[in-house]
This record gives C-alpha cells, sequence and structure tokens, in this order.
C-alpha cells in the first residue's frame, strides 16, 4: 500500500493511493504517523478500501505533504554505497556511519527548499528512506530487523558540505537546515518490495542526471542499518532512517557544481515515485 | 517560575513548584512543552497562582517526570568549557561543536538509567540546559538570542565514550542509548537568573565529587550557543540544548572509573535544584 499526506503544510489529510487515485484515509486514522503503523493501520486501511467506504479526495491535485507525519527522530547512515566510497577514495566503513537530523527538516515532495543564509555549498543526496513500524530494542538479528521495517520512502539528504565538514565538530550542522528532508511522495509498504537491496534511485539537476545507483550497492543493507542501531538507541514507530547516498553528489564532481537559487532537483527510487524541489532563497 | 511534570511515565501532571510545594497545572495547560512556553503559559500560571486557584498536589512525593514533555530535538555542545579542554589537552574549538541526542532519551531527574548492552565506558556529564521559548531563525545579534531562552534545567548528558569514539562515525551513536538524558527536577524561567554565566555546576559518584565547575568557563555563552545555532537549524519552542560539560569526566579521569551497575550518580546546577539517578542492567 502506498500512503500519502495531502493538503496544506500544517493541516494534511492523510490518505492512500491506489491506481493514482488518493483516498481520504481520515476515517481510518487522524495521521500517517508510528500510532498508525505500529497499531494496524495498513490492515485498517485495506479493509476500508475493500469494502468501498473511502472516499476519493475531492482535489486529486493537493499539495503533497511528507508523507509521514513529524517522527521522533530522523537517523542517517553515512557513507553507505560503493560507487560512493570508490569514488570519493574512501576506504569502506567497517561498521555504520551514524548522525541524525533535526525531525523539524522534513518537507513534502514538491515543496521548495531554503538555500540557507550563508551557504556556499549546498549539495543533493537521493536515498531510501526506511520507516520503522516496531518499537525496535537490541533486536538479536537481521532477520529480526526486517519485521520492523514498516516501509520505504524516497528521501532527499540535503546537505551543506562547508556547515558539515569545515566549521569543526560532527556532520550534524550541515544536515539541519531548515527543509533539508523533502520526503515523499508516499510512504510503501515493505510488502511491496520483493528485494530492498535492488532498487534503482536517481537524481537530476536541472534535467542532467546526476545520481544513477542502486541499493544493491549499500555496503549495510536496511534490515543490518536496523539491527545495529538497535543496539545503541530505541526505535520507534515513525523513525525514518535514511540509509546513504550512491555516487554522484556535487562535492564529488569535478567543479564542485553545488546547488543555486532556481535550480531544480529532481529524484525518484523504484516504486517509491519522483520527486521535484526547487530551491529557492533562504528568505 | 518552576515547573515540574510530576507522576508515573507517560501520565506525568503539569505543575508549578512554590517554595517547595508542588501545584496543580492541569488547568492552565496540558503540558509543559513548546506551547506553553510559546503561549504565554508561565504569564498565565502566575496569574492562577495569584488568584489562589491551583490546587497542591494530592502527592507531592510523586515521580519527577522530564519536566520538559518530549521535544523536537536536543542540540548538544561539546567541548565547552576552558578547564575541560584544558584537562584534555584539546585546544578551544574556534566555533561550537554541535551534535545530537534523540529527544526520546529524556528521563526524570530520579529515574534509573540503564548501562546500554556491550556498555564498557558509560559517562557522566552534569551540563545546564538552555530550553527555547520561541522559535529562532538566522537571528542576528547575541542579545536577540536571550529573548528566546524560556529558562535552564538541569540536564545529564549521559555518554558511552567506546560507542562515541571507537566505533566510527560522528559522536551521536554514543550519546543516544536508552534513558540516557535524565533531566530536571525543574525548569526555572529565565528570569530566577541574574547571570546565567555564573552558575556553578557539581556531580557525585557513589558520593565523591568528580565535577565542580562553572558556566563562568564555558567558551560559548548561552546566548551565543542560541544565536549560532539559529545561522544552522531552526529552534522550536521546547527544544533543548546542552551546553557542554565542565572538567571531571570519567574518560578524563586516571584509570578511567566508568560507571557500572549499582553506581549512583547526583548532580546539581545553582537555582536548578539536585538530582539522584542510580545506573541499572539494560534488562
Amino acid at each position: 500500500m502506498k500512503f500519502q499526506r495531502r493538503g496544506p503544510s500544517g493541516h494534511e489529510i492523510p490518505a492512500v493511493l491506489v491506481d493514482g487515485v488518493a483516498y481520504d484515509l481520515s476515517s481510518v486514522t487522524g495521521d500517517i504517523d508510528g500510532d498508525f503503523l505500529a497499531g494496524d493501520g495498513p490492515a485498517r486501511a485495506q479493509s476500508a478500501l475493500d469494502v468501498g467506504s473511502l472516499p476519493a479526495l475531492a482535489d486529486q491535485e493537493a499539495r503533497l505533504g511528507a508523507p509521514l507525519a513529524q517522527p521522533t527522530k530522523i537517523v542517517c547512515i553515512g557513507l553507505n554505497y560503493r560507487d560512493h566510497a570508490d569514488e570519493t577514495g574512501a576506504p569502506y566503513p567497517p561498521e555504520p556511519v551514524v548522525f541524525m537530523k533535526d525531525p523539524s527538516t522534513l518537507g513534502g515532495a514538491s515543496d521548495t527548499v531554503p538555500i540557507p543564509r550563508g551557504s556556499e555549498k549546498t549539495d543533493w543526496e537521493v536515498e531510501l528512506g526506511i520507516v520503522i513500524g516496531r518499537t525496535a530494542r537490541y533486536l538479536d538479528s537481521v532477520d529480526e530487523a526486517r519485521e520492523h521495517i514498516a516501509g520505504y520512502v524516497l528521501s532527499h539528504d540535503v546537505s551543506e558540505r562547508r556547515f558539515q565538514l569545515e566549521l569543526g565538530g560532527t556532520w550534524d550542522k550541515g544536515k539541519s537546515c531548515e527543509g533539508f528532508n523533502p520526503l515523499g511522495p508516499w510512504v510503501a509498504t515493505a510488502d511491496e518490495f520483493d528485494d530492498p537491496q535492488n532498487l534503482g534511485l536517481r537524481l537530476w539537476v536541472n534535467g542532467e542526471l546526476r545520481q544513477n545507483g542502486s541499493t544493491a550497492n549499500q555496503i549495510f543493507g536496511v534490515a543490518h542499518v536496523v539491527w545495529y542501531l538497535s543496539q545503541f538507541m530505541v526505535l520507534r514507530p515513525g523513525d525514518i532512517i535514511n540509509t546513504g547516498t550512491p555516487a554522484g553528489v556535487a562535492m564529488g564532481m569535478e567543479g564542485q557544481p553545488y546547488l543555486r537559487v532556481g535550480d531544480v532537483v529532481e529524484l525518484e527510487i523504484d516504486g517509491l515515485g519522483r520527486a521535484r524541489q526547487e530551491f529557492v532563497s533562504h528568505e
């Protein structure tokens, strides 16, 4: 199943997407959030669909909100693609590299993204996002971890490289600027994917293909990442894990063509739809 | 004013503390959170106190919850005390060192803290916590930043040094274990402090004084930190900023006496009360 949140920012309506039509889920849940995912929400949504009790949204063109309500946390995995490590000459990390992102950076798939004040190096990163469905704490195995994944989502881990790497401290400073985590267009439940380690990811800037990777190149696969993180923190229903980006970011390109006001980024992942974000002035 | 949340975990009642007596604030607010702080809650609480409309809590010994509801984020400043930098031989950072902590790590001032599975180096850090009162975005000056601070709180930034420093990646891995941010006993509004840069901080382990510092030794003061962070992220009402720890952590001591099951940590900051946490097995 595919879930969305549609409508003006702060007033999104939960919806389920079937054959391109968005149906209003308000009678089933107040929101697409951790409670919905942990409380058997997808099954209840399917039952409501089966009996035909969900009205189609009156406005099928309504704004795409982030398809998930603001979670407790967004955890990110760095340097997690072999092609990206190879192109930068970095050794493969022996354990997942972990950092965090302010969860209030979430935005909709078509929202504009402000280039931060003082930014010189705003960069793109298409990423497969994991959505946690059940509380995960000290999981015993990678197999057990799989059962804690509710679904997946197209996530844009926008990054400011100067803030991230040149101002001292950890990476978090360059990852949490306003609007820096566009999400969606939808959350797809895990059962829609035969193999999450064989998904193509692509990203274009102003129509030019910049990233063209596959989750087959992940150093640590999605279930490993969930198992690993559960040893260090409690993952809560609705939490998001951005699982790293393949080769092709501006930082790694000749001339480092960082994003400027007016640039348009489009991105997609197999089965997770396509998003388009224009970069704008911060105010 | 001093605000608390009292009662069983997940069922805390908002309270205001006057001369050691906790009064029930339920008639004024549902919780001590960002909406309360940004919505002139302290003034409404004062009015209710003035007219005598608040009943004393029936159980004045009720559990101390974290005195603030779970915020959008907890931001932390590292290496922010001169005495701590001096003792470790580290140069003073030219800009604040920033990292993040899972906001679901908050606990009450007297709650037990689990030593994580696999931990060898669980360490203590008494810290002055800033509580944000108004949305802060690209603040123009340190003076303007002061107006965005609602109050202060005693915060324990518990840290696992092996997870933080020896497993690759950024520090976040060793900062977000379950229960790793005991908070309180209360949030005190900023007007209770003539000078937040002259507060004593102390911490004992099993009765032995381990940290005995002053916020006068902060490299970056509280208002500077708020101004600085607002250039990189949007600070929301109710967000917490842990402003760093003075000298005296286990990592810097001879023999590195990290915390073990059964150890008791007590900590206090002038004007912000005293807390006591026993460290227990993770399960």
